[in-house]
């Protein structure tokens, strides 16, 4: 449960749903209880069994997730009156005890079970046999084997229809999501980047280009930031400068001009058949394609002219632009969400992400959610599902923990996180255990990115390319999701000025066209890196994470479980870009079954190489200039 | 919270009720909270505020606990709209900006709160300050510096009445019991042992004698097992045999014979005015009696005859009596609560714990309330406190931990718990840690008592005095809850037969006067130890307790934090009753403010020792001969 059943928890499907209670009543009588659930679109109910775990103190039951969606479950528990009968006289016809009065008791107890159903074979069984029960020309043993006999049994519980069958108070949801959602490598591009002559817009065709190298790299997801028409009036120019020449492109995130808004494709981006066809592409290359769903306007969006009272207006009547005092964006409006109108609103909201998903769309990447009513995503977030439950939201929210997890029990699938800004091997520890307790990973999804248009960290302008090594592999082996954003590869580390995260001529203002087989690029480790992580079912879940003990700051350390099937993984990543780091490294021998003294190989699955090691505590040395980490797996 | 709201935590009177909230809204707007409450009793709100906290994203208030009862409150949250417009307003004038505009959105915030209120003269200022607001004949800078004025935001935020108020979805309530609900030793004895001359039966006026010793030992409440007429029929003599003599006394708890029920006082203990004399002298004394209910009825229980449909009529018209099959507890029947006449039964119920109230007695110990309906508890208790707040019910229950916990939750106060079964350090580190996390400790407070009637733990049987004095020492400190039960203190450790918990020559069955000036009583142990826990604040709370790093496994260290005032505490226990202990124990320095070098000096409250210490790492021994432990203060 997240928020006592507020909220629904999320999984994938083919994993199992294990439901756990702790089931009591007064007394000693036999309980019995189920778990009932009900798939998507289904309206009847299943049922699972559940048992009682003594040390525990706990009844679990589990059953299958077969399909995506919302599934609706509870769990049922009532006293198992027969078996508490059952029980009582089998102890007393062993103790040699006359039992008369539990034969009379459990006579009455069929007669009241036949009264109750519908089949007349069953309902004359029943009825029979404590009419039996009650002859006193039978002997009394004789009576004893009839009402202990288990297929009366199998019976009496198969019709059962307890007097005190209780139910969690309300049904509960779990929300499954395709594997995708769980586990996938991401890539982000601008498409007008995409061109090969130099200076010429890209296109959707262009963009179709760069798509086999990303396939080959080995990503799922190819990110693109808005293809809409991009608003003229204020304009951002290079570098984010208050104004724009004629041939500057201008923000993708100033969403609409009098070509479109959001359900327009840039006219220099080509067409929505040439976006159709690029989607085509990328499916026919096993990755799928996510947009940006940004929900905030150019001044000269369609809608500021359509519907100024979906706008905040102001005393003079003018509408209000994006400011966080004293600075101000004029080049955007933000949108009012709770205008009078708001159904009409929230609709074209909805009916936007539709359109995309019309067009082959499956993943959207949202933009500041936590700038926009919560109300309404988890409004939105579920009108979409109820249609198309394969659509995954991934939240754009760099925002309190509050807001951030609250996004995320609202419905969001993914979630970006603070990880560019945990560099140390402590303040890695305390983020990522921070969001993997059990209670956050029932429902929070965080997609580590290594760099977005908007965040070069520091760690990157300063550490170079050995920084930008040790970073990827940190993002692809913490983490299920992780991602990187075009230029990563190339270790492109300028920020705009000092101090400030922002790149220089960013790519969110003008075009960035690349030479992605420059020397010295990082392809060779993305391509083993989604290889290992393709291979290694422990590197495709996120509950499994455990840190261990390295004997040097610099090294992180730790476990990835297989849990379900694969090996264990041991992952050591040396945080520091400049220097050699040695250290000794503890290994959780017990994991692997290892005693104190044992000798055992372990494998480097990103090289290759194997080393021979010998109980808890092993030497490693990682040189940036060499390799940021190790990927083991012990060989037995 | 308790399950989401659904059960009261639990508090002292005196302490303050914390309360922390997750509270976020979409986008950058200030926002504002405060504790709503209503002490027990009163119909009007009071409301205490809230204040953010930005490292832990958790917003926090708290108010005073002045009174026992349930306490009802809620958590309120808003949109400060007039200090998120100031904050707009004082940005842009600092940065030079026109703030034209947000003075017309002053003014009309201004407008708008004046409709609202009801006092002219505020109501005229308001209007007249944004009157002067809009008035551009008024130059900008003066108008701001109207608009910017405290007292008018002092006004403004005194009438707000925010239009997005929003409360916690339930109110929520916190028990707030008296102080010696949380804090108390507990002294458990059978009145009719208590004559002087041997083998006359007990009185209560015998029992007025035996309070002084009790009260000087610095003992709390003195509990009673029943005080009611014992059943006649298959009455159990000594040692739980099946035949009772004429002369045999019975067990207490087969309560009910023509006599009298459970509003009635056996004749041989006296006459009502005779336990009211006794309540008095206790009381006199600084204690309070505490009695047992036990909700069970003898075969010759007036509500037998009066009422059989209270009981369960087996198929030949008997009244069912007590099994376990194939084990028949023939003296007792017991009580079907969910008879069609329940109303009247369970209003029976409560009128009898009423009854004894309205003589005085508020504590109750309630017999094994794990086989009757929670339902039951839940309504009584709520029934009872409705009327007398400070009754305290005390739940027998060594059953399995969701029901030992349930109970607690559905109200009782106080509950039994493993401790007689928990003798090695790591038993009792592991139990207690299970006991003492938070969120057990919001409504369950464990009563550590060291034996009882029915237990007499083989620990005991074996170790001696020394493992009498070493079990008195664990319960008295590892808890602010403790007891024993007469006899305790002469070490009486003989069972009933090898393998049985039971002691021989059962209190249960029998008369068993004492001599408790024997040699070696344990007088001395008890008094320092509860003198020392009256003089601890470290001692008198549950939620402070801390294992600390021990290097004998046979000596339990832990520290108790005083938290409000008084000394923080270091205890060593040996838990073997056999040999003297020695062994390094871990100083937690910053407890204390120490440094790793630092000396200190730690007197023993239990001996007045003094010991020179230096850094983490000091030496204890603890011969069972001498000491079973220290409590050490650290003095600075």
């Amino acid at each position: 449960m997240v928020d006592a059943g507020r909220h629904a928890p999320k999984r994938v499907v083919g994993s199992a749903c294990e439901v756990g209670a702790a089931i009591f009543k007064d007394g000693h009588d036999i309980l019995a209880a189920r778990v009932r659930f009900r798939p998507p679109g289904e309206e009847g109910w299943r049922v699972a069994p559940m048992t009682y775990d003594f040390a525990a103190d706990r009844w679990t039951g589990s059953f299958q997730l077969d399909r995506i969606g919302r599934w609706d479950f509870a769990v049922d528990a009532w006293t198992d009156v027969f078996a508490t009968w059952r029980r009582g006289a089998i102890a007393k016809t062993g103790a040699g005890q006359d039992v008369q009065l539990e034969l009379l008791e459990a006579a009455e107890l069929l007669d009241q079970l036949a009264r109750r159903i519908r089949f007349g074979a069953e309902r004359s069984k029943l009825t029979g046999t404590a009419a039996r029960l009650r002859d006193e020309n039978v002997p009394q043993s004789e009576r004893v084997a009839i009402a202990l006999d288990e297929q009366l049994e199998s019976l009496v519980q198969t019709h059962w229809m307890p007097a005190d069958l209780t139910s969690t108070r309300q049904l509960l949801t779990v929300q499954v999501d395709r594997a995708r959602a769980a586990f996938a490598s991401w890539y982000e591009l601008f498409p007008r980047s995409t061109a090969q002559e130099p200076g010429r817009h890209g296109t959707f065709r262009d963009a179709e280009e760069a798509l086999p190298r990303l396939a080959e790299l080995g990503f799922d997801v190819v990110y693109l930031p808005p293809i809409h028409p991009i608003g003229r009036a204020f304009r951002k120019g290079p570098n984010n400068s208050l104004t724009a020449g004629e041939q500057d492109v201008g923000s993708p995130w100033a969403i609409g001009s009098e070509e479109g808004g959001h359900t327009a494709v840039h006219p220099d981006l080509g067409t929505i058949e040439d976006f159709d066809r690029f989607v085509a592409r990328a499916e026919t290359l096993g990755m799928e394609i996510a947009l940006d769903f940004a929900l905030q306007c150019a001044p000269d969006h369609p809608w500021v002219k359509e519907h100024p009272d979906w706008f905040t207006i102001r005393p003079d009547g003018s509408i209000m632009y994006a400011e966080n005092p004293p600075k101000k964006y004029q080049d955007i409006v933000p949108i009012n969400f709770w205008t009078e109108d708001r159904e009409a609103l929230w609709a074209a909201c909805r009916d936007a992400i539709l359109y995309w998903v019309n067009h082959g769309v499956k993943t959207f990447r949202v933009d500041n959610p936590h700038t926009k009513p919560f109300q309404f995503w988890e409004w939105a977030i579920r009108e979409v599902q109820a249609q198309h439950p394969d659509v995954v939201f991934f939240a754009e929210a760099f925002t309190r923990p509050n807001k951030l997890l609250g996004l995320a029990k609202l419905g969001f699938t993914q979630s970006y996180t603070y990880f560019t800004w945990k560099n140390t091997t402590e303040e890695l520890r305390q983020f990522m255990t921070e969001f993997s307790t059990p209670d956050v990973l029932e429902y929070y999804r965080g997609n580590l990115f290594a760099n977005t248009p908007d965040i070069l960290n520091e760690f990157l302008q300063n550490g170079g390319r050995p920084a930008f090594r040790l970073r990827l592999l940190l993002a692809g082996t913490l983490s299920p999701l992780y991602g990187i954003y075009s230029g990563y590869e190339l270790s492109e580390n300028v920020a705009v000025r000092p101090g400030s995260e922002e790149y220089l001529d960013s790519e969110k203002y003008q075009i960035r066209q690349r030479d992605y087989t420059a020397a010295g690029n990082l392809d060779a480790d993305i391509r083993r890196l989604n290889t290992v992580r393709r291979d290694s079912p422990a590197l495709q879940r996120a509950d499994n994470l455990q840190f261990q003990l390295s004997e040097n700051e610099n090294v992180l350390w730790f476990s990835k479980r297989a849990l379900a099937g694969g090996d264990d993984l041991l992952i050591a990543v040396n945080v520091d870009p400049y220097s050699a780091q040695a250290t000794m490294v503890h290994t959780p021998l017990a994991m692997f079954g290892l005693g104190p003294d044992d000798s055992y190989v372990v494998e480097d699955l990103l090289t290759g190489a194997r080393y021979t090691w010998r109980g808890s505590r092993n030497y490693i040395r990682l040189d940036p200039g060499v390799e940021p980490g190790h990927v083991f797996r012990v060989v037995r």
